[in-house]
């Protein structure tokens, strides 16, 4: 899931980081399947798609394939870990999960600004890249819930999807404008944890629509 | 999303067809979605599945990727006008509910020889590629309605899929035949839409299994 | 769906058990759908999304497009042809359903290890091509489920999910300690069927977190 980058360094980072989005996400995955009663290998398989979900169907839609978490088995090991950890330890993962939100916001943001750059480096171009961000960072939390018979909370809450395509969309901005890709990639995840975290402690939402829905289809 | 055609003026017709297609379907997410007090971004989303879903499943499937929906942004800038215009004008729009049935069942038409047609061009044998037509159509709703948790309705209602199919079938058996693509297009759109008429004002429908359901799985 | 073997015998043998597995996984669809009172056209269409979607969504992601089941269409005349025979003799079809129990087992095994198999020979690494394995043999249950607004019950039940990653693995350690295909493919057919065996008869269950969930989300 790593970019073209222009050094060793960067590199480096940005896959610590892809690591640490991971974990976040297979965690938050892990929780789910546990209050959900799923049974060991439905905790797992949760884990793993709520980490690599979002991943996947970015390499599928920009043509990267075999997807990176098939090729690079690490997305495997952390997510399985990770879902291990929260079926064995449930109460003390539990106990964390202010630190998961923090942990969750911040694979959010590294997801959607390494998800966009991929594209971009993929040859996609910036207004769809900026969409397979916000792919990237919400696809796994959507189909969690489609396969918990749930309509995805993406769809409703919290900013999260456009929090996620804020960054795409800043790392899509400073390639247009030439710029190298760590400072927009740097604004774009700030720019999300921002909107994250007003829209979680100050409420801010999107519009809904004022029209009363008595038109039924 | 446009196969190889012989001449430019068809093309450029296709083309046109297929952005209303793409217009009238994102109407319909559109729709959805305000009636479902989803926020801006939710219905924005929404209209963009329905657009272009069913395109995506079938470019995945033939492997033509990236999928158009994602190289062209046509498709995009339509689905989120049509977006943003049932957000903010929804009353309007939700008057126009019988011109949007009709749109969807042009779109439904356009989709289905639309992409039965690339699928040949990519060397899809024609069963498939009847079958890929007839996913172009129904796709959209298909996403729509797993989003939504709901049972799929093209697996239940009114022909919708069968039209579709039909519309691909055409288009098969022209190119079987050895005839120029316009033709079967043209009939298959055309067989299509009174398919849709035949089952919404006459009540056509496919048969249900007589059986009584008292065996649980 | 047939990997590169080595002998045309064993490739021949393959082939007809891929067959057998996609007739089994066909007439489970198409009893759902009778069940859930889908019209013909529903019934076919979900004997064909349970008979080829876990082959499909590997071929998407090691690569090996268009899938099988598009190329193919073999897979595509089976299934309709189990839908039709469900659809019409519904009762015949249900009063078997202990030997569809059996067959879906059956295919269920043998999904799994030629999916694995399949995997390795596009370059997919062992653990990878394990979780491949099990995704082609619960993928088109997955499908089923969630296109029927369901929770997928492989998620939950039966060592299902467990037997066909069990199957997988059979192949992949084969694969590592450079065996020939066909033992361990035989060896891990028979390890998946033993095990939903054992989950059937016995109640083997994987373990569920003891932790009670009254923490909510």
């Amino acid at each position: 899931m790593i970019p073209t980058v222009h050094s060793a360094i960067l590199k480096n980072l940005i896959q610590v980081l892809d690591w640490v989005g991971t974990l976040a996400f297979a965690l938050s995955g892990g929780l789910l399947g546990v209050r959900k009663q799923f049974d060991l290998f439905g905790v797992l398989f949760l884990s793993f798609v709520v980490a690599v979900a979002g991943g996947m169907m970015r390499d599928i839609l920009i043509s990267a394939l075999p997807p990176a978490a098939i090729t690079d088995t690490h997305y495997f090991m952390i997510s399985i870990g990770a879902g291990l950890l929260t079926f064995y330890w449930y109460p003390r993962v539990a106990s964390l999960q202010h630190q998961i939100l923090l942990f969750d916001m911040v694979g959010l943001a590294l997801f959607a600004v390494i998800g966009a750059q991929k594209a971009l480096d993929y040859g996609i171009n910036p207004l769809m890249a900026a969409i397979m961000g916000m792919l990237t960072g919400i696809g796994g939390g959507m189909a969690r819930d489609v396969l918990a018979g749930e309509v995805p909370f993406v769809l409703r809450a919290d900013l999260y999807a456009i929090a996620a395509l804020a960054a795409g969309a800043a790392v899509s901005v400073g390639h247009v404008i030439g710029s190298p890709p760590l400072v927009p990639m740097l604004l774009g995840a700030a720019l999300c944890i921002f909107l994250r975290l007003m829209a979680i402690y100050r409420g801010w939402r999107a519009p809904v629509a004022p029209w009363k829905n008595n038109n039924a289809t």
